[in-house]
């Protein structure tokens, strides 16, 4: 598979346009863990991901953390090159959450084609909106949601994309994503512990009752 | 002043382009108050506002409300014809706050803008960029600033709006806008007005004390 078969917009692109696109990118392997873009300090191009996790989160100034979506294979990450989007005023720090391999797009490239194709501005342009989507649906959830069942949802959606119960994440882990302190998590995972939905160890939580997790996140 | 002063990339549509939207246009007078778009319930059409203020909202099931953002003269409101980008998928209500002369214009033609014209599919993404900042910087507010800061922020705004220090405005209207509830509000106001920065009467506030106000803002 290459950069074609990932790049959903590729036939609409003309000859010349796909020539410069494949002039341009480059390939790149990182590590879990390792940092892709970190807010306005850098504007790294488009990340395209053809397998691996990114996590995009934003940090408060006293070092809080809370995921605000994440990419997986075949996702265009954008605000890695938010400084072709003057409009942008936030910053966006994004990570490896598992070993990716992905292209990179430069960002004056892509500029370039969304200022000349009516095709690359949309298909931008829908990307965007997913990605509020998700921001809009993260702050119903921060607003309305009482803590226990966005940490329930938080652990079902890791125990689906992970594909088991037993999960690797310790209370610093989930509370950065969340956006809350570790002890509020703590505690948290306590309770669910007393009620018999997960079985806390060093590093880890284990799901055990799923459904009642379930009912919580759906309540 | 007419409506090709208002659309800032008038002069990048081809002139068949604008005659399809002259043709298409209507304008409308709104009084405040009136709903102009309800979550996914209709797909309005662009507004584009003359002159007046509109402010956007969601709303959880319980019915509380927050603003997301507001739109003042020359802005155009996209989210009401949210139903042309697929990926939207959150509702948002769109009410006037003054009374409001505006431009609708109509989604399936400006749709069809968009798909031709690369300015004016990067115009919108500008717009949704612009948006998305916002929320952005709501979602920073609600997770890392109290709530004290928010409503000294919210009253400091609204003067400037309003161009004066006294403010028509009810406790449920301003826990309406921040997303809480009218008695952590009117709890909140009395410890203001007992630091001096506010006095209170039957359906307004009135600032006494914009410094402090915009210390404990900035603090």
């Amino acid at each position: 598979m290459n950069f074609q078969s990932y790049f959903p917009i590729w036939s609409k692109l003309t000859v010349p346009q796909q020539t410069r696109i494949l002039t341009g990118l480059t390939e790149r392997s990182v590590q879990k863990g390792a940092l892709l873009h970190n807010g306005s300090a850098d504007c790294t191009g488009l990340l395209l991901i053809r397998s691996g996790q990114l996590r995009a989160y934003i940090l408060s100034d006293e070092g809080r953390e809370i995921t605000v979506y994440r990419l997986f294979d075949r996702d265009l990450c954008l605000f890695s090159a938010s400084c072709m989007l003057r409009s942008v005023q936030f910053d966006i720090t994004i990570e490896a959450e598992k070993d990716t391999e992905l292209w990179i797009i430069p960002t004056e490239l892509y500029q370039q084609l969304m200022e000349e194709s009516a095709p690359v501005a949309n298909y931008t342009n829908e990307i965007m909106a997913a990605r509020f989507s998700e921001v809009m649906w993260l702050m119903e959830q921060i607003l309305w949601k009482s803590l226990d069942k966005r940490v329930a949802a938080f652990l079902l959606e890791e125990s689906a994309i992970e594909g088991g119960s037993l999960l690797k994440l310790t209370h610093e882990t989930i509370a950065n994503h969340l956006g809350t302190h570790r002890e509020v998590i703590t505690r948290m995972l306590r309770y669910f512990q007393g009620e018999g939905m997960v079985r806390l160890a060093r590093g880890s939580v284990e799901l055990l009752d799923r459904k009642s997790l379930e009912l919580l996140r759906d309540a």
